[in-house]
């Protein structure tokens, strides 16, 4: 038996329980009854430290150690380098803290739900308290990098420095500012009109899971739920879930939901499940993930091209709605920007300035410039500065995310990350398959899913993200991509 | 901090694990898409392995040895009592067989899904040799008691011997088909119509979810699902689940479906949560826990009583159906006794036969008198034999249960153990409720859940059943309750 076989069995087993875990979120998430929230954070907490102990265990450490003489294929090598690279840093980590981080992420998270439905920030307060003390003391045990922000960006975008984000926002936040500004000053903007009508809850399913068997999700290997937050997870290649929620006033919420999460979900499935249980075997970072979903949700899911074929089938799902608009005061609809409060629902230009603001608080909560206990008004006040808009209540301000009761500190900047990435890997793609458009036109996406695949999903994380842009687009991740493709969109659409 | 809150904090571990155990069982029977089985299949064989290893792991046996000084009080004394039984029988079988066993179940579990759905038992018959191949070996291991079958049955019905078991059935079995053969001669039972009507998934579901939270099913604690197979899972005292199958022609399979899973389920919710973890707090056997879903389904839910308040009703949920059927008419439908193929639909009097008959298969395979090629035939001549009645095909024969492709090999004799422990237990609650019809006349359950609470379910598994049977009805086990409720039930039924 060769050492990597040895290895693998290992990384299989590590795998099998990250799985496990996945489907007891999942469950949390959109099955599980309300009083078994308790035990449940137990259970979560309970794997995570079996994990975690094995993860750093004497064993893996002398695995790892005899491969470095073992010859190795591409994959295999890149399946020792990532094993190796959590196991140095899950190290650092006390078992216990991580099983304290998991407990309290899940009975924070309820706490949180709780707090949104009441719109109270006190109830969540002590928590969020509590869980930032915790990813503090984490950050301390973890910090080998420049800052100890960037020891947790490092989780969930490996290789991004503090001082990268913070030249690519900087670049980014002026130029949305001012293409807001614009678009807002135009004559256009004044004459949008809202999608309202009576969109019946099973309705909008079924166009979205006519939508999404189109892109190219495998009902087969997954499945759609709703949950209060939509998600995806990837509990194995062959078993990619997905959830939206409905709004029974507009469909397009739930639409582009269900695109946006189809796009996370074809990465995952895209992955070689032969492979389940390599550790390169899985998404390379969040920022890339994020470009999958945006690039479906955004660049396709919201162009003219797109809507040209979906638009005259609408009413073939609601019969009765949408007759009073014409396929160009929908596309409109559907791009309308605008200073606004919930990021979730932010369009392509504002929803930057969400992130950029939430990667600003993440630094100052980490510094000690600014306490939980002040979190609203510095919320509140950024999101004047930033958006010229201001929270009437907690529930539409700083209780809009679950992102930070579940302790994903760091976790925020990747959805920039994944805009840039996106149309970074767009421009590729249109080089690579010059009709696309026309193919958009007709309702087909199967040669931009196949290029994604063949480009992207199948490596998982052979190639770390920098050097993946690098081979997909030819150079690094630049902004230009993003802002003139919002350049060029939008001054189209609204005639600036 | 005491020895025994060391143990606890393991024994929690080993039920946090059991419960995420039970998560992934339950989301592979309701949720999980179709071609994530193999993986799935990984997924529980390594948290079963990791549950066995930790189990018999020498921390636990120290803890479990050093216990022996330590006083404790009654729950917690048979807490420990509960696990180093737990502990001795595990510590025979080999880790690398326990998870065999848990991969092979989980992949056999969908090939008797296929093959069940074809009528093709070649499709399932090597996974099942298999799988006796592997019991086989388990009870090898196991094997200090008295047969290597009563090695099997002791997991699911603790104390219960092969020769109890023998004399039991022995003396059922004839008093079952005479009186099969006096209803089947009786004038009454040829003017029996059957429930016929088109009763819509989402009205059955609906009178369900009346009848269950009448009962008492805590849906803040609990769930109801569809799945092929119905059953019930405790993944906590705080989160139990049920399921059922609806056929449109016929309510009342899919609402005594849900009341028999109600009944299990409030004795895995009558389990004393804040007790979680502790090996205790538990189910006590399978008898018992079948004599809780027996007494509502079938004592209850198809007496007279019962349908008094419930038959007025029906109306509200099925307005256009039924209205042909008077209340008595309604009654013997419910209760009609004749010989039949699939043991989920019989009824009270034939049931026992289908276990007895499984009772006995399993016997003979065990000993090697049969082998799983000669089972369908050797199944088909005992139905013969006992029932008159003659499978046409696998679906309708040995197809139609699910248990042995999970290598749940002696746990039929548990269903029927389970009529008879709710006869003794109905007696002994009548006695104690001298009111009880009368109450469940007007659709009033509470008190009958909360003798059974505080009798039997916060108990758990402080007693041993039969000593639980014993200090319930002041006597041990006996078939007689059984055959005297169905002998009184029948005999005015059908007016022999």
């Amino acid at each position: 038996m060769r050492t990597f076989d040895q290895f693998l069995e290992k990384a299989r087993e590590l795998t099998d329980i990250r799985s496990a875990l996945s489907v007891l979120a999942w469950d949390q998430e959109t099955k599980m009854p309300p009083k078994a929230a308790g035990h449940r954070a137990r259970q979560r907490a309970t794997l995570a430290a079996i994990y975690h102990r094995k993860l750093v265990s004497r064993e893996v450490y002398e695995l790892l150690e005899s491969l470095e003489q073992e010859s190795l294929d591409e994959f295999e090598a890149s399946s020792v380098r990532e094993l190796r690279r959590e196991h140095a840093k899950a190290d650092r980590v006390p078992t216990e803290l991580v099983q304290e981080i998991t407990e309290v992420g899940s009975l924070a998270y309820e706490r949180w739900v709780e707090a949104r439905e009441r719109s109270d920030y006190g109830i969540f307060e002590p928590w969020l308290a509590r869980m930032m003390e915790l990813k503090s003391r984490e950050a301390d045990y973890l910090q080998t990098v420049e800052t100890r922000y960037e020891a947790l960006l490092d989780e969930y975008e490996p290789g991004m420095s503090e001082q990268s984000l913070d030249e690519i926002f900087g670049e980014v936040r002026p130029q949305l500012t001012n293409l807001l500004r614009r678009i807002e000053e135009s004559a256009v903007s004044k004459t949008i009109r809202p999608i309202r009508g009576d969109f019946p809850f099973k309705r909008q399913e079924n166009l979205g899971r006519e939508v999404l068997t189109r892109i190219g999700f495998d009902w087969d290997a997954g499945r759609l739920d709703r949950s209060p937050h939509p998600f995806c997870v990837g509990l194995s290649p062959l078993d990619v879930r997905i959830t939206t929620r409905y709004n029974v006033n507009d469909f397009t919420g739930s639409l582009f939901g269900m695109i946006h999460e189809a796009g996370h979900a074809l990465y995952e499935q895209g992955l070689d499940s032969a492979r389940y249980g390599y550790p390169a075997c899985d998404s390379v970072s969040l920022g890339i993930h994020e470009s999958q979903s945006r690039l479906w949700e955004n660049q396709i899911g919201r162009s003219a091209s797109f809507w040209k074929y979906w638009f005259p089938r609408l009413p073939q799902f609601f019969p009765k709605a949408l007759s009073n608009l014409t396929l160009d005061e929908f596309l409109l609809s559907v791009n309308q920007v605008r200073a606004s409060l919930i990021r979730v629902e932010a369009d392509e230009v504002t929803y930057g300035l969400h992130i950029i603001m939430r990667y600003e608080l993440e630094k100052a909560l980490f510094s000690g410039n600014v306490s939980t206990k002040d979190l609203p008004s510095c919320w509140n006040d950024t999101m004047d500065e930033y958006l010229g808009v201001r929270p009437a209540n907690d529930r539409d301000g700083i209780l809009q995310d679950t992102h930070w009761s579940q302790g994903l500190i760091g976790y925020f900047p990747t959805y920039l990350l994944g805009n840039l990435y996106a149309a970074q890997f767009l421009v590729a793609a249109r080089k690579a398959l010059p009709d696309l458009d026309a193919q958009i036109e007709a309702g087909t996406f199967s040669s931009l899913r196949e290029w994604l695949r063949e480009q992207i999903h199948r490596y998982g994380r052979q190639y770390p993200a920098s050097e993946l842009v690098q081979r997909v687009t030819g150079e690094p991740l630049r902004a230009r991509y993003f802002l003139e493709y919002l350049e060029e969109k939008y001054c189209k659409l609204y005639q600036i």
